[in-house]
């Protein structure tokens, strides 16, 4: 049978997502502790990889067992054999079509400045901070520029393994609250680095160092050489995919008619 | 001169705030910082001390100098001398009269709670996990038997110092958002271990072990061995001192008219 899992992480130690030879990752953890629970070898698949620093506040998994167990087994067999940085939210049986990547509708994305004089004490592992005021509204104004089907070449790492450079902008946003500078992203799906370059070019416009039209300007250009330095990991956590409700996984990854 | 610093600072990896012979502690980080940027010894007094874990949003503490340096340079040269976990938020000097402990009117205390079935991966240092349903509005109705000037020697700690054990309590909640908890407490002092006492009585009742009476019981008894266990540190933060205005000090640790 599949089943979907909510995944919770810090993203601070590991060397991203995907399970690699040269450190510690989020999906080789999840896996030995799965496979410790079913008795056999088990792979997730997931709907977004991230990389070094991110963190997950729902990513979505699934993965295909003969073991039997109910839900709450998996969900705290899993949480007892992960590292106290990985948490299992919930499990879920889903239909064998269901695919975790694939069935993705959309993903969000956050990412979280502290905006004054001094560093960070308190969170230090969940923002990136800037010494320099930031003009929050100018930020939201030029991220408008993103929203639909663009080429997002401009904010395309070069490591981008990616088929095509089109993807979809659903919902941007960037607010201020005190000291704090959110940037909440929605799109059908991102390239590599596309968020954190987002946003290093935001902090340029943020510090008035560019036009608010800079934006739109980057994104016809598509020329990830003119484009803002990447931003920091530390401050973005990947939200999770939204799924159609059919699927009926928890609302949080359901696509509703609320914060679509 | 005397000046008075915020200090913001993750008590995760430190033995509490006091300088101690048994492990790292946030004053001695702080003391050895700020005697590098004066060039001479300096010594300082906190609002209030907090136990090992327990994390400080804005602690206040004093200290007399007679290095000549601008308040910007006490603020970035202590950051610069300080380990990631301990920032300084602002320098400000103050008149001789000043005493961070004993001018200060009120301290204020949140206390973070998870909620859910599942233990926390993020913000895992700055919170208390509780498996079971906490019935937040009743913990709440039951906590406001603390308002005013009591005994508060239920909720005190065998090893507290204090001359003796009468508070007032000025403000207390206790508010859901979504799977959080927070407990806001504000009282003229506290005992040691009042806070986590406190919370470790409310919890109880959060959970339907104890009705909502309890609290007043509790207190009118003054006997600490029936009150509920003592809380974990990890959820709780100083959020700080507040001081009259006269001081000139930063409007986050005055007491105004709002949020009084």
């Amino acid at each position: 049978m599949r089943i979907a899992l909510g995944i919770e992480y810090d993203g601070t130690d590991f060397f991203g997502w995907q399970r690699l030879t040269q450190g510690p990752s989020v999906q080789a953890k999840l896996e030995q502790a799965l496979s410790r629970v079913a008795a056999h070898p088990v792979e997730v698949s997931c709907a977004g990889r991230t990389d070094a620093g991110v963190h997950g506040r729902c990513q979505v998994v699934h993965f295909d067992t003969e073991a039997r167990r109910d839900m709450r087994g998996w969900m705290l067999g899993a949480c007892s054999n992960l590292p106290a940085s990985v948490a299992v939210l919930w499990a879920q049986p889903v239909l064998d079509s269901f695919h975790a990547r694939y069935a993705a509708r959309s993903r969000r994305y956050r990412y979280h400045i502290l905006n004054r004089p001094v560093r960070a004490a308190l969170e230090a592992r969940y923002v990136t901070w800037e010494r320099l005021p930031l003009d929050a509204e100018r930020m939201h104004a030029a991220a408008q520029a993103l929203l639909g089907e663009h080429d997002f070449s401009a904010f395309r790492a070069l490591s981008c393994q990616a088929a095509h450079p089109r993807r979809t902008m659903l919902a941007v946003s960037v607010r201020r609250e005190g000291e704090q500078v959110f940037v909440d992203i929605e799109a059908n799906a991102f390239l590599h680095h596309m968020v954190r370059n987002i946003v290093g070019s935001l902090l340029m416009i943020g510090r008035h160092e560019q036009p608010i039209e800079w934006m739109a300007e980057l994104l016809a250009g598509c020329d990830r050489q003119v484009a803002g330095p990447t931003a920091a990991a530390s401050g973005l956590t990947f939200v999770g995919p939204r799924y159609e409700t059919h699927w009926g996984l928890p609302q949080e990854v359901c696509l509703t008619g609320a914060g679509q």
